[in-house]
């Protein structure tokens, strides 16, 4: 199971009532966050799901609304009495700026461990595998998704059938071959087909582009940015590197992928709401992200 | 008048409900503020002062909760389109840290002149005169008095008592000395004897001290932190360099103030009412402070 909220929707400014846009993931009760702008600590705090086990901190870019919260969540974290290192991954350019921010939070009781991406090269991290790309924003700025592999089903049908004892069921189960009776035998033998795993994907501030259709082929999620409502502001949204309800909806629909949240809203965009319609136009599942919001994905039955 | 505004009263970390502790104030419309930590620009965006005349910013010292919404409050500043420089007043060492937020909003419409204070050296500011003291909080820590003085009263008897024309009066009258048929005529002529201005002081993570008594000399508010409501956290006071509520009250006493604002509650300190009664024993007029309490300071009527 993939527990995912979204404990702010807002862009360029924290108001009272809309935290900064960011994206929360957890997996195996470990905590993943995805961009930490300021006030990020409140939004997550207001959600529940603690701090103490948060050790993955993922930022698109170095704006300061999706950044500025670093020190403050790396104290709550040291102040949840979190002394595991903290790894921090980002774009080119993210560690010194982290450095900077660190002025005033240079004493951590955990070691704090920046490392900038390149695209397309997946990491193991808390229990998933993350992967980065390019968005297009006019500075370093990466999109990302977050994979959670399904391991095919165990046949013990066919474990019974080869007289495997139980004792190495499970490290076929886990993928790996076991030697018995002096012969090789491979997980393929006892396990069923390839499954379906978990994945989401958070694209912001960006435009649309054909790698952002290929990162997010087919996820369970997709977090996108819709900065603006309206149609009548697609001119703005180029200008600013941004994107409308209707361009997330259509990168939605042309990646494939299951369910849609907006975020990322101008501060302007009182009430995104309004302007639902024109993203399910294009993308029927289409939902206008709120403060707070939550699902758990888990893996289809079979 | 001089308009007064707590945005926030926590401490530490910012809660939801509880934005981490500031002070506000207005001027002849020029807006200062002392200490900006995490979320304050929402904290202001709620109290609905603006930000555009916001001036000048002056911070207690450089631990996080005190400083680290700098960043998002100018490019909030920015966002207001304040062209007119920023003046940024605080401890040594604030201009390094200062410079190290800047990373996250290198480029900003106007000027921030960042200024290291020296004890009991007054400037002038935002109309009025500040003047900062050493805190007793085991790093470089200022505690700040904001006067507003108040010229003596223009008397007209006097003026025309002496034959002086109309149009000379407004320079006499802000206490300037004219030259008049060959006479020097000096504003004590023709002003009444020296008027009570109006003073407000901003105590925060701080023992307490007989230069903060001297300090907070007959302000008509105090604005003092008591992290810690019971008196059995006197020991806990003084071993993280903060205070009690009877604490506070009795540096209230001691300095004569006219109002007392309880801030700066530790997050273990949710009902901070429970505990008034305790400085209200040794200051009558102790207040708790609450997010968004405000008051008007008005010269007395003489």
């Amino acid at each position: 199971m993939l527990d995912v909220a979204l404990p702010g929707t807002g862009g360029m400014m924290p108001l009272p009532g809309r935290w900064l846009s960011c994206l929360l993931v957890r997996l195996g009760g470990e905590l993943l966050l995805f961009d930490c702008g300021e006030g990020t600590q409140v939004a997550l705090a207001a959600l529940g799901w603690g701090f103490r086990r948060l050790g993955t901190i993922v930022i698109s870019h170095c704006h300061a609304d999706h950044v500025s919260g670093l020190p403050g969540l790396l104290l709550r974290l040291a102040n949840s009495d979190r002394v595991e290192p903290v790894r921090l991954f980002g774009p080119p350019g993210l560690c010194a700026v982290a450095e900077g921010l660190r002025g005033i939070a240079p004493v951590l009781p955990f070691e704090v461990r920046c490392e900038e991406l390149a695209p397309r090269q997946p990491q193991a991290v808390a229990g998933g595998r993350l992967v980065a790309e390019l968005a297009d924003h006019g500075l370093p700025c990466l999109s990302y998704r977050f994979d959670v592999p399904r391991q095919p089903a165990f046949q013990p049908e066919r474990a019974r059938a080869l007289g495997l004892p139980v004792e190495h069921w499970q490290t076929l189960q886990r993928g790996e071959a076991i030697s018995w009776r002096g012969h090789a035998v491979e997980p393929s033998e006892v396990l069923g087909p390839p499954r379906r795993g978990l994945a989401v994907a958070y694209l912001t501030d960006t435009r649309p582009a054909a790698r952002l259709v290929e990162l997010a082929a087919g996820v369970d999620l997709l977090v996108c940015e819709g900065t603006y409502g309206d149609d009548a502001d697609a001119a703005k949204a180029v200008e600013h590197g941004h994107m409308t309800f209707r361009e997330a909806a259509e990168l939605a629909a042309a990646a494939g992928a299951r369910r849609l949240w907006l975020t990322h809203f101008s501060p302007a965009l009182q009430e995104p709401e309004r302007y639902l319609s024109l993203a399910r136009q294009v993308f029927p599942a289409a939902e206008v992200g709120n403060d707070g919001r939550t699902v758990a994905l888990s893996f289809e039955d079979r």
